[in-house]
């Protein structure tokens, strides 16, 4: 009797656990978890569902790189007016690389939820991207259209997706930023400190001051991302001036 | 003035006919109809927006396509559960294959509506995919995503998307049925009549009577697919029947 309670206790634990991480990744309740425990079984399992077909997340994988593929378009046919098809093409290809997917997977911490019988220092650096695919696969089963995007959104083009960046023209806001303080002969100073909040994952928050006054905040999942993006948004704010300062 | 009004008639009343025509091939009411338009302008046209962007169908191509990816995708899910990631991967190419596209496309009579400077006799054989294509992508940015599922279901999953034919375990329904029928010494008919009823498009009509019984009705844009339709109805129809006949 103790035993059966303690193997439901603490099958119920993990499960509230896992719930509770998905929130937080998601930003939204999962409807049904089930689906979402299978973006991250790794197929070394071996794991087959009732009917004997083979369960792991190779398949939401499948079905979350479509998914991603779309949401991506309709951002750049929506941003890039001026782009053609071979020219949307090449930047949808940037913002879903490998490498990026990778590096988007790693930020969320996506590996310490997945299971596998092999150890996880075996896995590739892919494994990352897989996962974040699959998670994209399993929302769009779980709550639909409108959550991907929101998911989207919010973990992938408001953070990442810079089409000045991508195109090259802009390599680094912060140097941009920092070369107008140095021409102008006005100090600048960035504060960053960690800020996780209520949130799971790690956060940094910025402060980025010019002359003694706050110029821009921002709040990401590294110091250099949380930077870059304060640098980006004071960018703006100061284009003006630069311009001004240009011309 | 008799001048102008003439103009401005003939402007609407062209209006209104491709509003009816698009009507019909969406199976729905456009919202903005000026984004069906550009679904329709080949690039010989040289067309440009008041922003200077050029204005043809191939940036729409490029969202409908992706958009494509994502439902088939979803379908193929759904109804291959014991498919993997490579087996789900190559089952949509065969789909979406520009062969198939392009049938599609043609099926719809796509090309009565493509503006172009060129003339239409020396356009390949993909223009047909590439405007079905362009359609899906006006489809998602004037009405969203569960227009553009309906109208992928009804257009391209439920009349031409069969598992099994993909697979190639049937080639033809018809057949199947037919070789039943003649084991069996059953007589057979097919009746095939021309029933275009409120649809615009051609429309054929089948009636597939077996022992002076009808075994079948259906419907579609060839006479072909409707006596394939209606073979593959009635064959699920009398699956039980030659199973037992077969074991």
């Amino acid at each position: 009797m103790k035993f059966s309670t303690k193997i439901f206790n603490s099958h119920s634990k993990a499960d509230g656990d896992f719930f509770l991480e998905m929130k937080k990744i998601l930003g939204f309740k999962p409807k049904n978890i089930n689906i979402y425990k299978k973006a991250f079984l790794h197929r070394s399992l071996n794991k087959k569902d009732l009917n004997g077909n083979p369960l792991n997340y190779e398949r939401l994988e499948f079905l979350g790189d479509a998914m991603l593929g779309t949401i991506i378009s309709k951002h750049l046919y929506n941003e890039v007016p001026d782009g053609d098809e071979g020219y949307l093409t090449k930047m949808r290809s940037k913002i879903v690389s490998r490498k990026h997917l990778n590096e988007l997977g790693r930020d969320l911490k996506l590996l310490n939820l997945v299971e596998s019988r092999i150890p996880k220092s075996h896995f590739g650096e892919n494994i990352h991207g897989n996962v974040f695919e699959a998670v994209i696969g399993a929302i769009y089963l779980d709550r639909g259209y409108h959550y991907c995007e929101k998911f989207i959104n919010q973990r992938v083009i408001e953070p990442y997706v810079d089409i000045e960046q991508l195109e090259g023209k802009v390599i680094s806001y912060k140097s941009l930023v920092i070369e107008w303080c140095q021409k102008q002969k006005k100090n600048f100073h960035y504060d960053v400190y960690e800020d996780t909040g209520n949130d799971e994952l790690k956060h940094f928050a910025v402060k980025l001051s010019i002359e003694d006054r706050i110029a821009a905040k921002a709040r990401a999942t590294s110091k250099k991302k949380a930077e870059e993006k304060a640098s980006k948004r004071a960018y703006f704010a100061l284009q003006n001036k630069i311009e001004a300062t240009q011309s």
